[in-house]
């Protein structure tokens, strides 16, 4: 059987003011009328049902996420107490199916992605996850690159893997960390890159194995915990386990060492929303490129991102701005610092508006 | 005996969304604790007191005056039925204070300035009343340039006069419009020139008697309805004349014909907050330049002007910009742009807007 573990652990600082710490870009209407999180469940579900979505959040926001998408089933929403990048998080959530359905097929997705051509996607989900059962494979989705974008890994192709059944599935010649402008012309213009989306599908016991080879400190630290998943020690003993693991990411801690990945590269309208930037897309631009949301008033403005749903906003005569308007704080960002927003955390707490975060 | 006649008819709109139609800047607080009219009369009651001030202003406004100002006498609130600039608002006020006192002095003073040095301006106010009253005078203030300004129009002063027993009480040897910029320069380093500050003093037979010499129609409109004036037919009787005068300038209906006038230079702090960008000036500049009021939060930003007193605005990278956020309208205008805010009036009432003006 297949199933979904959704990863919504993500803080979203990129997005105040409009994103808080109890509300990150995640559990947000960005697009369209459903929050990110209902979208990528929802999106998912014509082929795993409700009762095989698995969520993995930040212990503060599981009541929220319960709210957003009451058809989970309370077990399948799991806990962090505290976040440690992804590796962690899907140690968790493989020992917990493996309990569940030792044969599971684990499809694993972020919480916060926007995917604008939902059919593609699910047929290249299932291609992958024919794929990876195949041949006991780690499949990773990658995203063909539109422009050298320095703000994401890269993954490079190898030639076809030959003994799947499937045509455009590749081998992984390397995985790369996010490159310099120059670097990143260099792999869209070579064709044999594609954007590292964060997506995979394999078989629980295939990841498993893996972390067990490469990350063998958080794979003991689930493995003991077993016996307390999917009763009502869980929590306590999910709390316990993550105390011991460090930080690590699913893609360094074992994609770029395992031997036997396999990548995908698809065009599903994919869209991490990294920052206000990415909105543009999402929102379209009119004739002088400005992205807005809400009741705006451009005069001779141009490239600016807005989002004013509460008032209006008129703007004369700038660009290349990002101006958020919510009912408590107000953020004016020029658009190529937009990564910076979320280096005002500190300054808000520096300054005593904490209760902002 | 002298009189204050402060002129309260300005719609304010270049301090929109601060400023809104029934709101203009006179009536709003901008520095300080008092609103701008109020501190307009409150600075001239240790030489007038409240018995003998006038304020003419825009009726939709007369209530609100009353309101910021309940020491005010009914009669001396005077409601203009439409705007039709100074000269009609100052024959109206001479009529009416000749008819109650036909010696009066009178003291014309726009209600939206600021003036920084209190005592300096009385004692030029004594000085210049002096002067009025020793040679039937229409005396005005100049004011010292301190910046090339292209927004003002400015007074070629002449040489003292000497039947004057004071001193610094100059003949004008002529008005000039708003100069390009390169004039503007060349006013201000021939120290010959000084800015048309709009306050006048001069005894109320003698502005009378110009008015009938140089702006017959309108004295002769004022002087009709002069019967009814001070009783409660006045407002129907002002009604009638301000329909049948033009909109003109005291500046340009009379003072620019007029041979009997004299100019005191002087530096008072004034500043008529013609702007936004004026109140970098009255809020003060951080080591960046920034002048802000509110809770707001700069990073690597300069030069911006910014008012948010009911949030955190949170700036990053930015410069040069004008940021004004109101419950219902936010601003952000480039600083070079801020006299095009007024053009917004015209763009929020085509998208609908109106009801911000």
């Amino acid at each position: 059987m297949i199933y979904a573990v959704i990863m919504a652990g993500g803080s979203g600082t990129r997005f105040w003011p409009r994103s808080r710490s109890n509300r990150p870009k995640q559990l947000l209407t960005i697009s369209g009328e459903k929050t990110m999180i209902r979208a990528t469940i929802d999106r998912v579900l014509p082929l795993i049902p409700y009762d095989r979505v698995m969520v993995v959040a930040g212990a503060s926001h599981v009541g929220e996420i319960a709210k957003q998408v009451p058809c989970l089933t309370g077990d399948m929403i799991v806990a962090e107490p505290c976040a440690r990048n992804t590796a962690p998080c899907i140690a968790l959530a493989a020992y917990k199916l493996r309990k569940i359905d030792p044969d599971a097929v684990m499809v694993v997705l972020p919480a916060d992605h926007l995917i604008a051509k939902e059919q593609e996607f699910l047929q290249n989900l299932m291609k992958g996850a024919d794929a990876a059962v195949q041949g006991d494979y780690l499949l990773t989705f990658g995203i063909f690159p539109s422009r050298p974008e320095t703000a994401y890994g890269y993954i490079k192709l190898g030639p076809r893997e030959l003994r799947i059944d499937s045509t455009g599935v590749f081998t992984v010649a390397g995985f790369v960390e996010k490159p310099d402008a120059e670097t990143a012309e260099k792999y869209v213009t070579s064709g044999d890159y594609v954007w590292n989306s964060g997506m995979f599908v394999w078989k629980v016991s295939q990841i498993i194995h893996a972390l067990e080879t490469h990350l063998p400190g958080p794979a003991r630290a689930m493995e003991e915990i077993v016996p307390s998943l999917n009763t009502p020690e869980e929590a306590d003993a999910v709390r316990h386990a993550y105390e011991t693991v460090d930080s690590v990411s699913i893609d360094y801690g074992v994609m770029e060492k395992a031997q036997n990945v396999l990548c995908i590269p698809v065009d599903v309208g994919w869209n991490d929303i990294g920052s206000w930037v990415a909105l543009e897309e999402v929102w379209g631009r009119d004739d002088r490129g400005n992205a807005s949301t809400g009741d705006v008033l451009n005069l001779e403005t141009s490239n600016c991102i807005v989002s004013s749903p509460h008032k209006v906003a008129a703007l004369i005569g700038v660009e290349d701005l990002i101006v958020v308007d919510t009912p408590d704080a107000l953020l004016i960002c020029r658009k190529d610092r937009a990564q910076d927003v979320k280096t005002l955390q500190e300054a808000l707490k520096a300054r005593g508006y904490g209760h902002l975060l």
